[in-house]
């Protein structure tokens, strides 16, 4: 085995390996399967690669892609939080911020330091690119269940006025996926995906 | 739901989720499964970030970034092939190229001819940051053997020579990563993780 900085990225590439086994709250409309975080993230890398040209304002896409890609990492210490358990999210933070301290550790500290950035970053909507990342984190969810007929909203009795007021974040980022977020949101709500009110 | 542009947009993005039901035959170090394409390409994705440093020529990282997003996205109707079959390679880039012809299709004529010229360039090797791309492609899966044990090289009864060659690609892009590859595959063949010669 190779040592010093290398050896230090590749044991850091390996741990992230198990970004695959936190199982998030969404089922995937391809196969009968809640998705995981790890193949979450290739997702929003890609929303933001097709549609970067609905930023209200000018973002640096490279920006984004990091951020995406790294911001569910802290999930391998700390586990994914349903959006809709508040009790859970209140416990969140603090686990969370643990583990990004052990889990970015591992890298070295250029490396180290720039992904905690970009991370803090995202969390932060302090940006234009957190912004757009942040309103992509909410859309594909949204796009998972408008597209696989509501089933979490379904399984957890989800009413339409939770799901406008989870994915307002995408109006601070794009008033055009917004508009489009609204308008499928009252036609899963006309189709009774969505519980009124 | 919307239309035009952006409705084509959200249809592709939707239709890519089959690529996590999409099979490989590396297995995960953290959980006892194989992995699937959507999160080895996050994972590819974040090689790149981690280790630009070793490209051997300059790179534009974004640009790998978007080549590893989309390179597998054709075995969405292909389906993965395992590297050591070769009457199964034979057959390969036949299905490839009219899955992926289909697949990219479904977006704007502009995106289209953008992610179809991506997708080409991944598999032509004939620029930096392709090379550079195909190497953590073959990286990433000699990484899960080595340190998830040599599951798959001892199920298929690999042997180093097979491996030595399967990833030489990487000298073509990092000699520093090459070498750091070869001293593995001497480590894990002294241990009986491998087959010899």
């Amino acid at each position: 085995m190779t040592t010093g900085r290398l050896e230090q990225q590749l044991r850091f590439l390996v741990e992230i390996d198990k970004l695959k086994a936190v199982i998030r709250q969404t089922f995937l409309t391809s196969v009968d399967r809640k998705e995981n975080s790890a193949e979450h993230s290739w997702h929003l890398a890609l929303l933001a690669v097709v549609l970067e040209e609905y930023a209200d304002e000018s973002i640096d896409l490279l920006r984004v892609i990091k951020m995406v890609l790294v911001h569910d990492l802290i999930e391998i210490g700390a586990g994914d939080t349903f959006v809709y358990d508040q009790a859970a999210c209140l416990e969140q933070a603090k686990r969370e911020s643990k583990a990004s301290e052990e889990l970015f550790d591992l890298l070295p500290a250029d490396q180290r330091d720039e992904l905690k950035d970009i991370w803090f970053e995202f969390n932060s909507s302090s940006n234009p690119e957190s912004r757009f990342a942040q309103a992509l984190d909410r859309l594909m969810p949204f796009l998972h269940n408008y597209f696989g007929g509501g089933r979490t909203w379904q399984a957890n009795g989800v009413r339409s006025n939770q799901v406008l007021s989870r994915n307002e974040p995408i109006d601070r980022s794009s008033h055009k996926l917004w508009e489009a977020v609204r308008e499928m949101i009252s036609d899963a709500t006309r189709k009774g995906l969505l519980a009124e009110g």
